[in-house]
């Protein structure tokens, strides 16, 4: 059984959209009133489809504009053409040196990105194309369903503008807020573990929530993740006070050698998707130990088969895995799920912002999360489809919102004119 | 477009082949007059076939023939399920244990032999169903001709039993031998390095053989590999004789620690594929810079994906790629070469036996060596098919010939009745 023709891809398009999200703090100030993602759909000739979902900012989205064109007429496995065109068509000549030589510059990183939304839409249609979810087509599904931690955040209770109606969470500025946060999330959604995102308060007033967190919550898995936003003595400082309820200490510092520093010191379980971006910075990691636990994200690392490298390369050193996220909408969130089911070695619950996001663009949807965890769906791929009228209206939403740049320290400045991100803050 | 029903696999085929194969010594011994091989054929109920070939020994062959039957209505792409399947079916439960927690026991070696030779077959056949080449399946074709290099062995002129006509190469069991072998090759074939196969005669004999070479080559980069069969201050002593000649320098001594020691001590570039065999011992290489190339050999590593992962963490931390070859055919031979055109950081011209081997079972064979290089056939798959004749006159000379184990040094005793296998000899 032969094709009588190889497939080709035939049609990519990039949709803009926006996103409604809640005034979450962090280290560098507070969400926008919307998060920008991009939709890629990616046509083959024998009438497949597949879909992904990536960073939606101006300049990936320009890039994946750029590339969209030199898409056509590759084969879908060829990510070496992929990337040629991708490298070629949607980076300066300047740039591609930077790509082919320097791993930690900006031209890299968002090489991997761009590359990486277009590889993990392929993988969708290509698993669509033989009828088998996308964990299988990855190599093998080793779970029914994936853990997700709860994920809190100090917030307020609505964006200072008031584009739309508040939440239904309500503020979070102390202990108290924060625990009543965790209560509704955890009577919400069954998570079995809980992230606190600090780097916004006094670190001892973050301590303090975690502190609160232990009390109401006894036996739950506890995070905290400043972001980088403590120097070495505060996160030693935090350390003293939090050593033993941490599940992992997550960018306490904001880098290798700092983190390698309070690992001597502490001997704490650190964790990162900071400083460990690139495969440069794993191999001076491994040299370094400096954080033991890596979170994995394709969307960041090159798409889902570049991750599935590095969780196995993880894997060989003996870090642990977990994985990152920003806010997205449910195609992030299956994507996430299908590449978290197909690793054996997955040591913590993921992270995901899909509780904070009420709007989606899957057909049937949102996703549920029961008991904590997302059920690999049997259908073909990603096991969602797009709702085409809410990809309409919620690029028509990206058009009228204005945004073009996710900028929290410029957001928070509306709340508090003499904000300035500055790490380490504390 | 998607299929009514995914592709389920229908039918395993296991067909243990001898190839005739010259009197070639090593640090053994001498090979046998045939080499064992299993060629494996997986189908699907599409009706798509894929072909694959491994080691052919007793013990890899049971396994393969006890995990055929339980891969019968699994998906192609359900590599867990596959790993699943072999792992229960073709080892004990004993063995099991070994598999999960023992990376450098002999089961978990095996396994990965026995899965591996499932996991080529299997990419085989997806990359024929789409109609790719295998290279493009695997991620994409970076090179259209793949380099092998010259691989020189001392030898006898025929085997002592004298089972066949004596081969057109002679005996090679000095420099002047080696030197008119290097140059019957390279007249044949176009190889662009050469490598010889050392370990045998007394080391300084072997390093004339290789100054001879580089007097007849002025210009071909050349290596040695005596496979462990020197103390260190044997391999520092023919380092000195050799360093400035050669490429790299593989397997002169058995150890880890004495490769670090050598290469402390040398700085000459080091190879291995008998040191660094699975994922602990490239972890512990990394620690300690004993070699800086790895032979890749998707045979032993448990597939053409596993062993680009593993380029993948080569590249990660700045180690070399070559490829290692033990006797083979053309399955294997076009395995490798797909494999070596789809990996963009590969180093060095690939081993290959092939030149060595006047028989082989794919129609149209025997594969072209043109200009040292093999080229990728446009095909789908490997781009070659089985010779059903060849395979059955194969496995017939295997069900004849009565080798069942590969046993270089008993072979050896033959001619020397005092031999004994000693490492290192010298």
């Amino acid at each position: 059984m032969t094709p009588s023709r190889p497939a080709r891809i035939s049609a990519v398009r990039v949709t803009p959209i926006a996103l409604k999200d809640p005034p979450l703090l962090n280290a560098s100030g507070v969400h926008q009133p919307y998060a920008l993602r991009a939709i890629i759909e990616i046509e083959t000739d024998d009438g497949a489809l597949g879909i992904g979902e990536t960073y939606g900012e101006s300049d990936t989205l320009l890039r994946l504009q750029a590339s969209a064109q030199a898409l056509r007429g590759l084969s879908p496995f060829d990510l070496h053409a992929v990337d040629l065109a991708v490298r070629t068509h949607a980076f300066s000549a300047e740039e591609q040196k930077k790509i082919a030589t320097v791993p930690g510059s900006k031209a890299a990183r968002v090489f991997m990105k761009t590359f990486g939304a277009f590889e993990s839409t392929l993988a969708d249609l290509c698993a669509r194309r033989e009828g088998v979810p996308l964990a299988v087509w990855l190599g093998g599904q080793v779970r029914d369903r994936v853990p997700y931690s709860a994920y809190l955040f100090y917030k307020f209770a609505e964006h200072i503008d008031r584009p739309y109606e508040a939440d239904r969470w309500g503020a979070a500025l102390d202990p108290a807020g924060i625990v009543a946060q965790a209560r509704q999330m955890v009577a919400d959604f069954g998570f079995g573990s809980i992230k606190l995102k600090a780097g916004v308060f006094a670190p001892d007033a973050e301590a303090d929530a975690l502190l609160a967190l232990r009390q109401a919550f006894p036996s739950h898995p506890l995070r905290i993740d400043p972001n980088g936003n403590w120097s070495l003595p505060t996160a030693l400082h935090v350390a003293q006070r939090l050593g033993r309820e941490l599940e992992y200490y997550e960018d306490p510092v904001l880098t290798l050698a700092d983190l390698a520093a309070l690992r001597e010191q502490t001997g704490l379980e650190l964790a990162t998707n900071m400083v460990v971006c690139d495969h440069a910075e794993f191999r001076e990691n491994v040299r370094m130990n400096a954080v033991q636990t890596v979170l994995l994200d394709h969307h960041a690392w090159g798409g889902l088969r570049a991750t599935r490298e590095l969780a196995s390369m993880c894997h060989t050193f003996g870090i642990g895995l977990s994985m990152h996220s920003n806010s997205h909408a449910g195609i992030s969130l299956m994507a996430m799920t299908h590449l978290a089911a197909s690793l054996p070695h997955l040591s913590y619950a993921c992270d995901t912002h899909y509780p904070w996001q009420c709007e989606d663009l899957i057909q049937g949807g949102p996703v549920r999360i029961v008991d904590g965890s997302v059920a690999v769906p049997p259908g073909p791929g990603l096991g969602v489809d797009l709702d085409r009228d809410a990809l309409g209206a919620l690029h028509e939403q990206y058009r009228r919102c204005g945004i073009r740049e996710r900028d929290d320290e410029a957001e928070m400045r509306k709340y508090d004119p003499a904000h300035v991100k500055r790490k380490p803050r504390y």
